[in-house]
């Protein structure tokens, strides 16, 4: 097989560390693959280079960042290389640059374009491990870009894609994806397969193991992708596409995303196009609009509740204050105390009768259900944030997750 | 004016000596000059990667030393570049690939075979301030290379050299070429001018601010090199060609070398080709023989007598105790504890008496001296190290240098 690997800063986070990860390459070969590592910088590398730029400007040159924070993989490949060669593999460092990688223009956060893999695929036919600097590409000018947040993994799954790799695996120090939060819910147990879709939905409501861009990059590329752990030789979660998981489950999971808040509108006049210019602004200002409802008031007004990432809360206030003064809206009122549950399966597809054992047994305990919103693949819902733990771990225990 | 200039690892240490580099490349630009900045990296940091590398092999690959090397000269090459910018400069920051410097393969000892200014060129007629990363260039592979010891020197003068720069100033922490050591004779005076020449007597002689290649460099691309301190306004020392120094003097400076050892080979077998044979095996075991005697002993044999550095010594003595195995030399023995003080000037080439004087005033000393070479701008003897301090101080006031 041919073996994309990679391995995060903290994998990478000492020299002690960096052999432990050539162990761990060594032995993959030692098995017959072929194996191609994808590294980040050294934990805290990257924050103590930021730290630096912010020393001399708040608002520092993107070409320049992209320079300055590509240097610290390039260190963590050199010395993994070097390790490797002295445990006697042929193994070659290749920067972002050298892999092929090409990406768009957009300094600090740049996207892949393309992959030229040939340097790569003539290395692993002349028997070297390749050892690729993550989180770079050089740009059509040929400068040196960076991938942003997460950017070693978006250079593992697209170099897995371009070299067909059977399989992508990405090192972290959690052994893989889990029920729901082991932190809530003790009883959680890892899930040896999850399709890509399951994977969006989990993510953006909160299991933060693996970011949705690169699943959504592995969706595209058809990569086979698993997360484990570095620090044991535990097996870890494939994602992979649903075709290839055979029993599906009903429920594969539950989410929680505390990250949210819920917006209220009272009072909004009833014209045509008044929703429409508020989620228009909303979105021109940047705010991620999530659930809505609407419901009409006894008098010729409208009620029309949202929720946002707490994050988005200061943009979404301007937005709505400007209406308020318009005389549009009556009056707003803000809620932080709120989350997210969310129960995640492509099971849900063919079986009825999913949301409504979601809904009973929220009743069950007492838990009021203030928004809800449903997908092929999901229910969420809004409710108090004081009975998050409670909602998680009776679901987890009513779709007997534990079994 | 187009100026290239250079600061070495201590000028740029910390964070606040880049914010004094950004400041007096300012201040350059501000007189109305065009300006290449070339940067090695934060001192320390190179060593600490070769330290990391060291962990992983006694004897690690060089072309992924070079990938791990180069990293740190990225970092404070953006670094300077964001600090101008933020100073309202335009800036940009360049690696060697970008600054167009094509070496030959010898990674981690490359040579610079080419640059092609034109990006560089480019950046300056744009208003631009460059900021080079030192140290680096790309072979014909395109793959990182770096040039070895005082290679961000190389780089600046190289630089210098394509752009036709009308000066390239190398700061360090030493404010430039003094008529000796002021350790030794806090007499001694900088000097304003020096020729190529005498600088590179002076410098394989001990002044070790400039490494010779840098010197050789400049002497072969017409360079004006200027050496001088970081930490203050304070005027260097201008090395440039022999024609451009109006009133040569007759003498410029006494270098002294302690490291150098003495090696008497007794009893030499007197067959023709012996000489050459030593001498041959010497250089092909990379031993740089400097200064050589050779007399007739009573009997059929020869005594000859050479210095080599201190650091070749064990190498040298592997030689020569071959042929003693062979019964071609009756006996050796080594003396490190000799000196070697050289008398540098280009006016001797066409005034007599420098050697006399020399001489003269070790006599005066009682200074006994035990070899003596020569060349047209030189005189240099070796002595008993104790003599060190007392020949160069004599010296020194010999020739009236303080005056």
């Amino acid at each position: 097989m041919l073996i994309v690997q990679k391995f995060g800063g903290t994998s990478v986070g000492d020299l002690e560390r960096i052999q432990n990860v050539a162990n761990r390459v060594s032995t993959t070969v030692k098995k017959g693959h072929d194996v191609v590592v994808v590294v980040s910088a050294m934990s805290g590398e990257t924050n103590k280079l930021v730290g630096y730029a912010e020393h001399f400007s708040s608002n520092p040159s993107r070409v320049e960042m992209d320079m300055l924070l590509s240097s610290g993989e390039r260190v963590t490949a050199s010395l993994l290389s070097i390790a490797l060669q002295e445990m006697g593999h042929k193994a070659v460092a290749m920067t972002g640059r050298k892999a092929g990688i090409v990406t768009d223009n957009h300094h600090t956060k740049a996207r892949i374009e393309e992959i030229d893999p040939t340097t790569m695929q003539n290395a692993v036919k002349e028997g070297k491990i390749v050892v690729v600097a993550g989180f770079q590409g050089v740009n059509e000018d040929g400068d040196v870009t960076t991938l942003g947040r997460g950017g070693s993994d978006l250079s593992a799954v697209a170099i897995a894609g371009a070299l067909q790799a059977d399989l992508c695996e990405i090192y972290t120090d959690v052994s893989g994806i889990f029920t729901t939060d082991p932190r809530i819910e003790p009883k959680a147990k890892k899930l040896d397969k999850i399709s890509y879709d399951e994977m969006l939905e989990l993510a953006s409501l909160g299991a933060k193991v693996l970011q949705n861009r690169s699943v959504e990059l592995a969706k595209k590329l058809n990569v086979n992708l698993v997360t484990r752990t570095s620090f044991s030789d535990e097996e870890g979660t494939l994602i992979t596409k649903e075709e290839n998981i055979m029993e599906k489950p009903l429920v594969s999971g539950i989410a929680l995303d505390r990250n949210q808040a819920r917006i209220s509108l009272l009072g909004v006049k009833d014209r045509p196009g008044i929703a429409s210019d508020i989620f228009n602004k909303l979105a021109a200002a940047e705010v991620n609009v999530d659930m809505i409802i609407q419901n009409k008031a006894v008098d010729e007004t409208t009620n029309i509740d949202f929720t946002v990432p707490v994050g988005d809360l200061h943009d979404a206030k301007a937005v709505v204050e400007e209406f308020v003064k318009n005389g549009e809206i009556q009056d707003e009122s803000y809620n932080e105390d709120i989350c997210k549950v969310s129960v995640v399966g492509v099971g849900m597809k063919s079986h009825a009768g999913v949301a409504a054992k979601a809904f009973s047994t929220m009743a069950q305990n007492n838990i009021n259900i203030n928004m809800i919103s449903t997908s092929e693949i999901k229910v969420s819902m809004v409710i108090d944030e004081k009975y998050a733990e409670l909602a998680v771990r009776s679901l987890h225990d009513a779709y007997q997750l534990d079994k």
